[in-house]
């Protein structure tokens, strides 16, 4: 039995890479979760004030003894290193989202954290999203009849100069649009398959502006239309239609609309994710959901690709 | 427990698909196993002599309910829906690789089998070449220091006018590569992963007709060049180096090369995947390896791409 001295201290958390994502989300949400307590950072060239700062995973290794865990939030590629060193230092390990570059080193990830007995939280951040939860309990008694996603959102707003993400390996508009996939596959835990894809890459990039995906959730038809170029009103919708009405998530799944009845609360994503990520580790449990990720894969592989022309910031 | 008479009926059969695979390799091999007995086949437009034909899986199905198992031969494209409905006419299943277009339907057909209750086998030929359960015993004892795989071979003389492979969704030279993959996996069963590709398409198409991949096998580097404008000699070969000397798979596994030291077994691929799943079905369990697959798709999802001229038969 674990003493209630134990149980109640807080999880000593390193945070590993200090971008925008890590200070508006990461950093608040840590600071007020009384079960984490942030204890150093790890970046090239950032620095979070009040705890000691580190420039890589093998510094912040060589120089503490007293972690319990890390959160990762550099970019994608590179991310498998930094998880089997913190795996390997005996630290549990949470994953902004997509958890890596690719599936093979996630199994990889995985693999390594169930051999060592640690804890890997793989984490979707929309999943959290107010409306989800509902959303799920809501369609699970309903027959469900078609499925529709519309991502549509502003490069130049939210990525600006960011050439990184439409470099290969950079997911392009998959990487606002793996939230939609993370919170319909929540919402609708079926087998959801991609049966084609067109992909637009601008000429001289290596990543899509903009894709339409063909899937299904079962039997049950799925579309998605992401959309990297959107000026103006920026929309991230689902819409579900069932026999028992039609639901939409808005607003990334903050605002869930029944019929036209509509209920919104504040977000909450980051402290949900925290909450998880303790009690994964308080149950010595894993959760890796690559659902998203393979989808992105999937309709890559299949994809037919266009050619849009030139992008410029 | 099982009769004897019972456990020896051999295993009735149908071939779905009738195309060059199913009549070169399949149908012979199904013909020299006992426990195995052909009883039916499906096609749209080809004829096996000596059992009833039918024109798609829904007329199979309707007609006959003494069939034990199907063997799926078709292109991976649609595979998927004629596995589920084999596996809810109670059948077990044996499919020809890739086992479908794309991970997530590869998902879908395995939870299905499992929850039927039905025997899965996705089938990676290669894996049944003469050399690659020795090479796989003589590496186990070594440390390997690098593999290098090199699949050169031409299309015009193996898939002459068969415009699909270069679609999307045609795996392109990754159709032949994968063959590569499958059996690197086996020799070396680690955690393979994909860090860096290549993908060379031409002008007009939408799958490459060449690809480098730079992968590591655990910490092991590992590279792989495949090319589909091979003319002259053909070359299947995977080169292990380590600690104990230079393993070599010729052939596509069929040679197996130790330090000058060759050995050479007759083809017998075909006749090892019918006693596996002869195996498997009477132990009711399951054999699903996405590995080769999930090393392909995540080469189409941080692959550079580069555009070769125009490709013509």
């Amino acid at each position: 039995m674990v003493h209630e001295a134990t149980s109640r201290r807080p999880i000593r958390l390193a945070i590993i890479g200090v971008g925008k994502i890590a200070r508006d989300q990461h950093l608040p949400a840590i600071a007020a979760d009384p079960r984490f307590e942030l204890v150093a950072a790890v970046s090239r060239n950032a620095v979070v004030d009040g705890v000691p700062n580190y420039h890589d995973i093998a510094a912040l290794l060589a120089e503490r003894d007293d972690l319990d865990a890390v959160s990762i939030c550099t970019p994608p590629v590179g991310r498998a290193s930094i998880a089997m060193a913190a795996i390997d230092a005996g630290l549990d390990v949470m994953m902004e989202k997509p958890p890596a570059a690719t599936l093979s080193e996630v199994a990889r990830i995985e693999e390594h954290a169930v051999a060592a007995g640690r804890t890997l939280f793989a984490t979707w951040h929309s999943r959290e999203a107010a409306g989800v939860a509902p959303a799920r309990g809501w369609l699970a008694d309903r027959k469900v009849e078609h499925v529709s996603i519309a991502w549509r959102e502003d490069i130049r707003r939210w990525h600006p100069g960011q050439d990184w993400i439409l470099e290969a390996g950079g997911f392009g508009v998959f990487d606002p649009g793996i939230n939609a996939l993370s919170i319909a596959t929540r919402i609708l835990p079926g087998a959801w398959t991609v049966e084609n894809a067109v992909l637009r890459v601008p000429e001289g990039r290596m990543s899509p502006l903009a894709a339409d995906l063909g899937m299904r959730c079962g039997n049950i038809p799925a579309t998605a239309v992401f959309d990297f170029l959107q000026e103006g009103p920026q929309t991230w919708d689902i819409v579900v239609e069932t026999d028992g009405g039609r639901l939409t998530l808005r607003m990334g799944g903050s605002i869930l609309d029944i019929d036209g009845s509509v209920t919104e609360a504040p977000d909450a994503e980051y402290a949900g994710l925290y909450a998880r990520f303790a009690e994964l580790v308080a149950g010595r449990r894993s959760d890796v959901d690559i659902t998203p990720l393979r989808l992105v894969a999937d309709a890559f592989l299949v994809g037919r690709r266009e050619t849009l022309p030139p992008f410029a910031w």
